[in-house]
């Protein structure tokens, strides 16, 4: 891992040290728009194809009510650890409800905002290298707090056709209405075009690959008409040390991350009194130790330990970089919190690392990546519900505001606008414009 | 108007009578890129001659912080209307803020979930056929109270290259810092790349037309890493009227929306004892008493009347065409409000016309169009501000919550993940793979 100091960069090398790797969408584009114009016209024939062809699994039918599928059996140890989990992101993402907003702005002037649940969520949960049933409940627990009627839970079957049963454990514990056996683009696009096995959602929502990324930019937008939650990108940590953290533990953060895959991010940056060989050196022995290790190394190979001077000038470069998960394992890292401004979930503290997080600490493991937390939340409750305003005047109300609203629509030159109010006040005649 | 019944159309009519007018983007984005593309390698200088050759106004300086340019003055009754909207605007938008959200899952196990202001925005207020200074509230005012340290709004500048005085007003009033003197795809990309004189801004918001949405589109994803508000098509309203609603009321009302443009969308939801051709009539004299007749009539040509039998049947109609703005012209309209579910706002009661909410009832009108109030919410203090979670384990916490976390990640096949736990616990030897 190359060190910096924070202080001696100049604007330049500070770009090259918070920049992401560059992802080549047009290329990517250029492989998954066909796929979703073709899922689009021959629906779960094409997803059959694409799965028979890159997953190598032969499906009859694509997407089925989960009511329809097994039961799955897990040991008892393993379906304790999802069940709190379950209950930790239950009971975090429940809080997140919020009470029917009401203000009366004037007299007789009474606006509200009012949540409603997106009508039909589909959430991608990735297969591939590891099978990600907390990415399950991550997505499906909180659309089914947000009362969505529809869930729509797309990953990729095993070579057998099946779903991983912790995956399916844990859908069926959430609320999950409808799993589609398939990944990938073609999974994507079936969600937001619907097909004749599955419905067509409103919004997607979930991590994915290169591809899965690019076929949700692909379908934001286009006729049909679906959301995404965030742009997505490989990834990335930020652990800030101090003197008093313990190398070993350092290292394993920062590994926890590197194993993710070749392009993940890791930063460390490192308060003075930080043993950087110590640190390198654990960094290289665990790395040894670890059956992913080859993976582990690439990533490796692009992280960096930033040298900061003070709580400033560490808090400035976390916030610079803007670091979906952000590791502060310093004494009284409760004082840090005011200071931290662009993350996408912070994690205080020696006894906090990120793999709590990750799994069931109750928080969204579902983050905004490659530097877009400076403008993007996580996945949270928000993600499934939309608001709407509500207002209502009663008469004196619309006495009191009306000739305000009459004079601003005259100035913007809207006298349909303008009469709406006039007509109602008795200000204006129906029979002449005045 | 054409007249339909609800109850007598199948469903390609159904998907007729919803579907929003086809907007062509592939030949507007190929008309924007290249703009785009031109502002981020020249910045100012294209900006310049984009204005130069689009809006016929040659610039000095292009964007100029908001304290260098010269008080604006307006009459007292103008002043006095815009003031009261900046005061309910002000009002329901603070009441926005939220505490932070804190909530202990297990026994030493603490999530949070904190608000922070993005960090620089650019607003987006239109120009052209009217002067629009209600939306430079509209999106200015939630930025400032979101804390927002960079407030760019970009507004095309009238023919002697100043800015309209009344969007001055409320620019200053609201607490913008920078005035962007464009508009059009070359503002929209001089606020997402940043130029010599305008700050590069994380998120771009407010209403455009199709290149300014165009612009938006682009540069959303794209290196330039920033955020939009949400996909923009043509204004709409759908009215439900009951036999007690005056049909001066509601064709005025109709009316209101078609005088946006000609692409504007207006549909009468009618109730039983509605008197469909009173209503007709009232629209065509109320018409052509005005200014824009023209452009209104345009509008008109598509616009529908569509009968209902029931409530219920009326609250289907509205939350399948899921309308921007949703008034509802009947008795007892408050017990129509939990049969609602898609609308970006809604207008309740006979004295509520949509004119209140375009200005000055404290809700905001920057709104989800084309059928997007199904999972977009309008904007709001969340538009201008995203979430961090925030999780701090004690010990006791890590020790009850860590085996569960340290299964998961055995199933999930990530080691480095599981020792992350397992070394702080004391379960794990640093020295060796267990």
């Amino acid at each position: 891992m190359r060190v910096y100091q924070a202080a001696a960069m100049d604007a330049s090398q500070l770009a090259k040290v918070t920049a992401r790797p560059r992802i080549d969408f047009t290329s990517i584009l250029g492989t998954v728009a066909p796929i979703v114009e073709d899922v689009r016209s021959r629906g779960d024939d094409a997803v059959k194809e694409y799965t028979a062809k890159f997953d190598r699994v032969q499906l009859d039918t694509v997407c089925v009510p989960i009511e329809e599928l097994p039961e799955p059996t897990l040991d008892a140890e393993t379906a304790a650890a999802f069940d709190v989990a379950y209950a930790n992101i239950s009971t975090f993402h429940t809080a997140q409800r919020s009470p029917p907003l009401e203000v009366e702005t004037m007299p007789g002037v009474r606006c509200r905002r009012v949540a409603r649940p997106i009508g039909a969520v589909g959430l991608y949960v990735p297969g591939g290298t590891a099978v990600l049933p907390s990415s399950a409940l991550m997505l499906a627990v909180p659309a089914a707090i947000a009362g969505c009627r529809t869930i729509v839970l797309a990953t990729p079957p095993r070579p057998d056709g099946t779903i991983t049963p912790e995956v399916l454990y844990c859908a069926r514990k959430a609320g999950v209405t409808h799993i589609l056996k398939a990944g990938g683009a073609q999974a994507v696009a079936a969600m937001g075009w619907g097909t004749a096995s599955c419905p067509k959602v409103d919004k997607i929502l979930g991590p994915g690959n290169q591809y899965v990324t690019a076929a949700k930019m692909v379908l934001q937008g286009s006729e049909a008409m679906v959301a995404i939650d965030m742009p997505a990108g490989p990834s990335e940590v930020l652990v800030v040390a101090d003197a008093g953290a313990d190398p070993t533990h350092v290292a394993i953060d920062l590994l926890s991350q590197a194993e993710h895959g070749p392009d993940s991010q890791a930063v460390l940056v490192a308060l003075p009194g930080v043993n950087i060989e110590a640190v390198q050196r654990e960094v290289e022995r665990q790395c040894d130790l670890l059956p992913r290790a080859e993976t582990t190394r690439k990533a490796l190979s692009h992280s960096c330990i930033v040298q900061v001077g003070s709580k400033e000038e560490a808090a400035e470069f976390s916030n610079r970089y803007a670091p979906e998960h952000l590791i502060v394992n310093v004494e009284d890292a409760e004082s840090w919190l005011p200071l931290l401004d662009n993350a996408g979930s912070v994690f205080l503290g020696r006894y906090t690392p990120e793999s709590v997080g990750d799994y069931a600490s109750g928080t969204n493991h579902v983050l905004p990546t490659y530097g877009y937390a400076r403008m993007y939340s996580g996945v949270s409750l928000d993600s499934f519900q939309k608001n709407m305003t509500v207002q209502s005047l009663t008469w004196q109300g619309l006495q009191a505001l009306g000739p305000h609203v009459a004079k601003m629509a005259a100035v913007e030159g809207l006298d349909a606008h303008r009469r709406a109010v006039t007509l109602r006040l008795g200000l204006s005649s129906p029979d002449k414009f005045d």
